[in-house]
């Protein structure tokens, strides 16, 4: 892997000769990774990009050449860059596994760390989360609206660049496609690799009869016609059946990849199976997100599988995760820190902190989450989740079991957790995805899913909130005054 | 570089084989990539992504671990993979160079080479002309709209993944923007790196005034203050005042990345004019794109310039580019082909292609945009354009250049081009920029640039049309018979 120690942003070099000209080398602070806001306007988001968060964090060094080309910039002190150079990661990492449902405001990752290393990470860890967790949740959600139908993703010539569409196919994989196009994911990740033709093979050859031909004498065992070159109807599927019927082979399935996918569906199957080809499977592809899936299916397309391309490979939509400064240490104690904003929803939760999920004991279900502040202890026998939105909205609960989220990756800098198989993974997204309720998964105007702050956790909040808004008035009474925030 | 040669769909290697088996290791065939919409509505795009595209193939070949890959699928013959173990690109390539404007349906790049290696490369190359021509025109898109005002690109953390990041910033570099929050790009590709501060290190500290003072001490050179951390009027303002009154330091700028940027870009100015800092800049930031920027400055907010990320490394759109087939070799002569749709948008531009594009001797201006068959001449003189979405539409032209856009980048297998810096291609990109009208470059309802075909290429496209569509006709009139379509 190339060292990637370098994609972190300007800024955080420059943030970081400050702390090391304050001698804060030795300062721990804590961070936290977290979105604010669902995508797809959905009811969940499934957390990726945790395995290449690992992976970059190991490899972690300045070369002689970063350090060479720093120095070239004329902002660095030779003492900082010495420091650069001998930097390694020493700290902590907590983490939710990627494909575990996740929520707003949640620390999916926290890091805890000296404050310059914790700095210069940020960029490349969000970069990943981001990037892992749209792809995953996209992953989900097709799939989700596919009900039972296989999904595969065909996205690779879509994903931003060749590098990212390797990962984009490992995360559409763990989301719950049954494969991918993308042989280079297929070895590296053994994930399922699957496709048949493309429209140039028959336009290559003398006809589209001949082609079929030509392709099933070579790949007898995969015979799924592409059938809109020139007809569907009069051409690509007449052709198809005739070439099965003259070979023999077993006639696997035809895809169709322009025009009006349900009526073209709803003929094809009457010609299939009218030929005798009932056990033939139509696969339907051509732009198709999660709207379109789900109104193919409402009007009754006799679809058995859909091709993914462009909407998991680049969907439409930004996860927008932050890393946010939550707590620092001073002599040996832990002081919580907290940004306001205008925008109130930059505001965030202060605090070193853990999140909790509530699982009914019955069912099964997942009930609801709770974000508390780390010494916290969770009841439990019975508590009590407000709306995150809505503090008169409530819920108490009981006969469930508790866990915490998130689990420790890093520990003193060594790799304490064993990153799982992709299969693995994506088994344990399809686990996790079973106990959200239906209504929190459903693809248009979910439930909320309830998001608890503790009651210790939310006075801290308004504490500090006050506390900044009643240190702003004062100073600015006594202009001459330097702002101090205690 | 990682080897991507194996980043390819399964398909070109089921294609590749059934190629292989009919004995094509020599037949050349022409494959166009194009698209067949601008991104955001707009009336032209930005081609990208030749250099990744020049890499990827001089790298082309699969390694003895890819073969052993192959062969544990089950699906590939032996004498099959031997032969792509020894396979190296032989082939032509012509392209668009990156940086220029180009238009719906053109052929950017076109692959000249033996069907097996020119299937094979379907894949890469169009993840890398999307993905590049996606963040290119973003980023020329959203300096326009900046009317002259520096954007930086502050997208690593937004972009998919670190090493997709790092391709990100060049595009956005050569697309416009001044320069880059991304160090690794930078370093590698020259570009100006940029960035003062984040939230977290005025959090981290005892105050704000303080750590804008740390800050000042550690980065004398470069006191851009990020000032909304608590209250931009009230708190960050005044402390980005004191400390610079105290320290005496060149007050470079502040940051505003929350709230109504308008009217606190307006009283921003208004302090800072009164505390005497005229000549300090106001930079916003916070989820900007185009439209946003062009209302802060319709407002008439005092804004210098603009911290760009999102909408740059991520944009909402996708550029769609395919790989078509459009002419085969065979017993020495060229045969175009086509690939009709219902979807007409998808019926294709068949044959072996140039695109001329025409500038005003006088003004410089591009006229507009001729695709010809390659062996067609185009006037010197005078010359009709027809509008590519209305017939009827057209304008004669005389007191042009014409210049052929494609350049060749391959022959025979070896790079015949010598990539630009990426300085030299922004250069390009902006001059290029220059040659469109106002109202093809304009933000809303632009008008259409003219593509036209030439009549010989127009006539070839209706004459295949028809040829398919009798042909089916009379097949499905003689269901026994194989579709033939000589």
């Amino acid at each position: 892997m190339e060292n990637l120690t370098m994609m972190t942003d300007f800024y955080e070099f420059t943030m970081a000769q400050t702390y090391f000209n304050k001698g804060e080398q030795k300062k721990q602070v804590y961070f936290d990774i977290f979105f604010r806001k669902n995508i797809f306007n959905g009811g969940y988001s499934i957390s990726g990009g945790l395995d290449n968060i690992i992976e970059y964090i190991n490899n972690f060094r300045f070369s002689d050449e970063d350090i060479e080309y720093l120095r070239s910039l004329g902002n660095f002190s030779e003492e900082f860059l010495r420091y650069l150079r001998d930097l390694r990661f020493t700290g902590d990492i907590y983490a939710i596994p990627d494909g575990t449902p996740v929520f707003p405001n949640e620390p999916v990752i926290t890091v805890k760390a000296n404050v310059i290393e914790a700095q210069l990470l940020e960029t490349a860890l969000l970069a990943y989360f981001n990037h892992g967790t749209l792809v995953t949740t996209a992953s989900k959600r097709i799939t989700n609206a596919a009900k039972g139908r296989p999904v595969s993703e065909f996205g690779p010539r879509r994903a931003p660049g060749a590098p990212s569409a390797i990962e984009v196919s490992k995360y559409a994989y763990i989301g719950g496609c049954v494969g991918t196009s993308n042989v280079m994911s297929g070895k590296k990740y053994g994930i399922p690799v699957m496709g048949t033709m493309a429209h140039s093979m028959i336009c290559d050859d003398d006809s589209e009869y001949d082609a079929f031909l030509n392709y099933a004498e070579s790949n007898p065992d995969n015979c799924v016609f592409l059938v809109d070159t020139f007809d569907t109807l009069r051409s690509g599927i007449p052709n198809a059946i005739r070439v099965i019927k003259k070979t023999g082979y077993k006639f696997k399935g035809i895809r169709i990849d322009s025009g009006n996918l349900v009526s073209l569906s709803k003929k094809a199957r009457i010609m299939l199976d009218e030929a005798g080809f009932a056990d033939t499977k139509i696969c339907v592809s051509n732009g198709l997100d999660e709207r379109k899936v789900m109104d193919l299916l409402s009007q009754g397309a006799p679809i058995d599988s859909f091709g993914i391309g462009d909407n998991i490979a680049s969907p439409k939509e930004l996860v927008g995760g932050v890393y946010k400064l939550v707590a620092i240490e001073k002599n040996g104690e832990l002081i919580p820190k907290i940004k306001v904003s205008e925008d109130t929803i930059k505001t965030i939760n202060p605090g070193y902190k853990k999140v909790y999920r509530f699982y009914d004991k019955t069912t099964g279900y997942a009930l609801g989450d709770v974000i508390a502040l780390a010494e916290e202890k969770i009841p439990k026998d019975k508590y009590t989740l407000i709306s995150p939105t809505d503090e008169w909205k409530m819920t108490t609960i009981t006969n469930y079991e508790v866990r915490e989220l998130q689990v420790p990756i890093f520990k003193d800098g060594k790799q304490v957790y064993n990153v799982p198989t992709v299969r693995v993974s994506r088994d344990y997204c399809f686990k996790e995805f079973e106990t959200l309720y239906p209504e929190i998964k459903r693809s248009e105007n979910p439930h909320g899913y309830y998001v608890d702050l503790t009651k210790k956790l939310l006075n801290l909040k308004k504490e500090l909130i006050l506390s900044i808004r009643e240190q702003i008035d004062e100073d600015s009474k006594n202009p001459e005054l330097s702002l101090r925030r205690k």
